[in-house]
């Protein structure tokens, strides 16, 4: 399951407001069985629920469309942790805490690399605290399963595996030309090694 | 708000059960202002529901990580399409034309290239309805905005770009070599063409 996590950029958050849900994309991170998930627009709901928000926080990796000779076995290769639980809205220290390891997950090593924070700007920034206590992962791999008499048919069958490819770092064009690309820039990727289509 | 929808390879949706919401990965196709969903774990609420079920459906396109001089700055380029309403779950014909479009969205042309379903294999799939009548895209592009002071620090900013690239098609162990790899599928890819950082 963490291995999910970790690999994902981002996740998405569902929430309720008046029974009709609302899924949203945003940046987190994760301490342990912690995670800490970047607000936005789930912040401004949260304010309005004194004692948490029942929020589902899903990560979905794409590893392939997998082709079948019948429609019917058409399929996606991913990888997917859904994690269950109540939101809370931090503050103080833990807040701080949260954004560092949201910013840690996005780049391992920056956070000892940036201006931290001024109050004014923790201020206007919201992190939710979720615990990892009810989770699930759903993976499905490999080639199709079609059988029987479809094995025969003429139709081509297989997987076409996708991968998230980060390009060549691209500088800010403001950068001052002596400030070089970090060392935890280079050779920079989410999936630490290609991994098998079975 | 369509070019989103269409590059993206599978949604999200988001449905309440007892005020819990769930976020569930699903493949999904679209019609002109219809998007047809592939079921899998939203059916089984669905059919509980006699009315129809609240929905959200989520698409997000990954674009590149904006690294800031500020921790307060870093953000995540990335195109995002929300669609709400309420799904309703198909039958007989619109079923068919759903899964169809589903087929459709995951390969261009492979529709018409496989077995189509049985009687027995649209019973065992679900696939619902959602017309897109309320709906919002989110964009964010662009490299970081910090300002004032924060320009001369010492830290390096840009944007780490993500690409989702399709690899070279593998023919499933059990496919007879006269199979060849189809037209639709030589130089495949979701994105038309390569967008620029800004």
């Amino acid at each position: 399951m963490k291995p999910i996590l970790d690999e994902a950029v981002y996740c998405h958050v569902g929430f309720v407001v008046d029974g009709q849900p609302y899924v949203v994309p945003t940046g987190f991170g994760r301490e342990g069985r912690t995670l800490y998930i970047h607000g936005s627009s789930a912040s401004r709901m949260l304010r309005a629920l004194s004692g948490g928000l029942p929020v589902c926080v899903t990560v979905t990796l794409l590893d392939g469309l997998v082709l079948a000779r019948s429609a019917f076995h058409h399929s996606i290769n991913y990888r997917s942790v859904m994690v269950l639980g109540v939101a809370h809205l931090l503050d103080g220290e833990e807040k701080l805490r949260g954004l560092r390891a949201i910013t840690e997950h996005m780049v391992r090593g920056r956070w000892e690399d940036v201006r931290p924070p001024t109050e004014q700007e923790l201020k206007a920034t919201s992190v939710l605290r979720l615990e990892i206590d009810e989770a699930s992962a759903k993976v499905r791999q490999g080639f199709t399963i079609d059988e029987g008499d479809d094995l025969s048919l003429p139709y081509w069958a297989g997987v076409v595996p996708f991968a998230l490819v980060p390009g060549a770092a691209v500088p800010e064009p403001r950068l001052p030309s002596h400030v070089r690309l970090p060392r935890y820039l280079r050779g920079y990727k989410r999936r630490p090694e290609r991994r098998d289509i079975g």
